[in-house]
């Protein structure tokens, strides 16, 4: 096994460096680095081949930047289901309607992914102290892998997260700090305590290697339609990362001859009281403005503003997907109804993702036909006050 | 895919039965009745193919009951991850320990397995209703599983089961029935409601079935090590299926040649306040009598008799293994040690099974430098109050 991980080039001007010291944003323009590959090298892995290893997310160790198999932090994340979510389908008449189930993985959400990693990839490179801004499940997940790895983090949540969610990050050893107001306190708090101790800043898409793990999203949903994509792609959309890296892991194996040209449309759902994106969408934007005085029951939606924003409004507009706001009762309704007909313990979140669907097929904008995948991207044990 | 399911056949005096229509206990002598396959056709279903399929616990469905894939109901349980302890191992000087992560599960751990396949033959063989007595987990399993398979079921938990699993199973739609006392309580409440509704009582190892669900614990470990088995497995203990069903498996790959002769030595783990299997163990005793006030806050631990005490303890005793109790004092410690230096969200029970660990290698009963698979048997985040 060798990560083809050539170098870092910047998403939005291009400028290129070198991968082998921990790195941020472009030092040029401030905005988002990605990770690119030796594609004439990667294409001798074959697709097939990295399909049977056995193992989760790691089979795609080719595609993925940690040079050194020895650094590699796992609990065994990704490989998550896809579901064919056949009753609440059966209610609406969409017999393709399909949820991608991530509250099984380490720490009980798709957090997990791109911490694994980016504490991996700290790790190679040497970091001595991780830091991260979170709404939660990202805290959980830093704090988890990096006890596993050994490195010291702190976790910066704000006063209201769940519970749960505070006391997680807490028992992994992290040191836990919590923030009066949103995540862009957090990050504030984050970045000052960072500045200080020269911890390592994990923010999302603040550094490179998170949305490598989230990659292996679209990759396993190529896989797991027999290397073609669903129609749509139904996304619960707080930093985006998730969209960002589905997109990129597109762009890449269509370049590797994995898959065929065919997008499915990004669609990205956010609550009613906090939709930055969606409102930048609609206005035609190129990036969306923070949106004042963030307010949902979702705690992974509550992003008043992301780095990645130019990014994710480009999958949608480039795949003619949309973005749409759900309400915080529509999210409570389609809660229940994960659980109740499907089974599946859904995040408020994921739950936003669904409510966006029935909203969209309500409206004309998805037809029941098509097939559609809608993200669950956590648990809703986490969050026991949720489940009704 | 064929199953190759032949009849059911009792544990304990060997009676067989018709494996046709729903079965409990043995209408003979009363106790366990174990499925049994056609070994001869069952040898043709090569090993290495179904190991190889996409999937998780259904890849092996040729050695599982279901004779019908359309009747399948699952959420993604199974093929969870065997993870290094690595750094608890070096702590202690043990290299080669291992733990066995069922956090991971659909509803967060084990008792998805069993469940799956139980809810799946119910539904095959037409069972209108489903109940179940259940210390918490097995009872969030059953109804999400019935949610999926649009079967009502009814949950029979202690009143102080942990809040998270009580809320859970409603959540999944399933009635809950909150009951005075212990497991053992809630299972008496279950039968009395079955015998006037009709319902189906799915209680552990009281039908033929959960005990297949995990049984593919016992595969995924051969598996996992190369088709041989580690040296010990180290196994919190309530009900007891679990080691039951690894058994099973164990005895069914040798007899398919799919692992040889070696066994690892089967340890069970309970807790001080209720430890039946270890007093039966201690004493020479081929049954175990009820525990009286039964009392742990590892919930699943907190079961006062077996039906299949028999069993654990001749797996037990088989096996060269051994049956011991740790103290609440042991537990929590190794609960945080599973999260500080693992990354690992141990459900009490884990925690329990990794305090037995420690405590037999002190003794020296088992060796440092054996192999020996430690199970989580389920989410630490379930009771969040003991994360700390």
């Amino acid at each position: 096994m060798r990560s083809r991980l050539s170098h870092l080039e910047c998403a939005a001007c291009g400028r290129t460096l070198n991968a082998d010291a921990l790195q941020t944003l472009c030092p040029e323009c401030g905005l988002v680095l990605f990770a690119r590959y030796d594609m004439a090298s990667l294409r001798r892995a074959h697709r097939d081949e990295l399909s049977a290893r056995k193992g989760r997310m790691w089979r795609w160790f080719e595609a993925l930047p940690v040079l050194d198999p020895n650094c590699v932090v796992s609990l065994g994340e990704g490989a998550t289901p896809l579901l064919h979510a056949e009753r609440i389908g059966e209610r609406i008449g969409a017999p393709r309607l399909f949820t991608k189930d991530e509250s099984g993985n380490p720490t009980g959400s798709f957090k997990a992914r791109g911490l694994s990693v980016a504490v991996s990839k700290a790790k190679e490179l040497g970091a001595r102290s991780l830091t991260i801004p979170t709404a939660g499940n990202a805290g959980g997940a830093l704090a988890a892998y990096a006890a596993r790895a050994g490195i010291p983090a702190d976790v910066f949540m704000p006063i209201d997260a769940p519970i749960t969610m505070r006391r997680e990050a807490a028992y992994y050893g992290a040191r836990l700090h919590l923030v009066e107001g949103s995540i862009a306190d957090a990050g504030q708090a984050a970045r000052k305590a960072a500045g200080e101790t020269g911890a390592f800043d994990v923010s999302t898409l603040k550094e490179p290697y998170r949305v490598e793990g989230k990659k292996t999203m679209g990759i396993e949903l190529a896989e797991q339609f027999g290397w073609e994509l669903p129609d749509a792609v139904v996304y619960p959309t707080g930093g985006g990362t998730g969209i960002v890296g589905m997109w990129k892991a597109f762009e890449e194996m269509e370049a590797l001859g994995w898959i065929g040209a065919k997008r499915p449309k990004m669609i990205v759902v956010q609550a009613e009281g906090c939709a930055p994106i969606v409102r930048a969408y609609e206005e035609g934007e190129p990036r969306a403005d923070a949106w004042e005085n963030p307010q949902t029951n979702a705690p992974g939606l509550r992003v008043p503003s992301a780095v990645g924003d130019f990014l994710i409004l480009n999958a949608v507009r480039e795949s003619g997907g949309c973005a749409v706001a759900v309400s915080e009762e529509a999210i409570a309704e389609a809660e229940q109804a994960m659980g109740r007909y499907e089974g599946v313990c859904a995040a408020p979140e994921g739950a936003a993702a669904l409510a966006g669907y029935l909203q969209l097929t309500d409206n004309g904008v998805i037809e029941r036909r098509e097939s559609v995948v809608v993200f669950n991207t956590g648990s809703g044990l986490k969050i026991p006050e949720r489940l009704k």
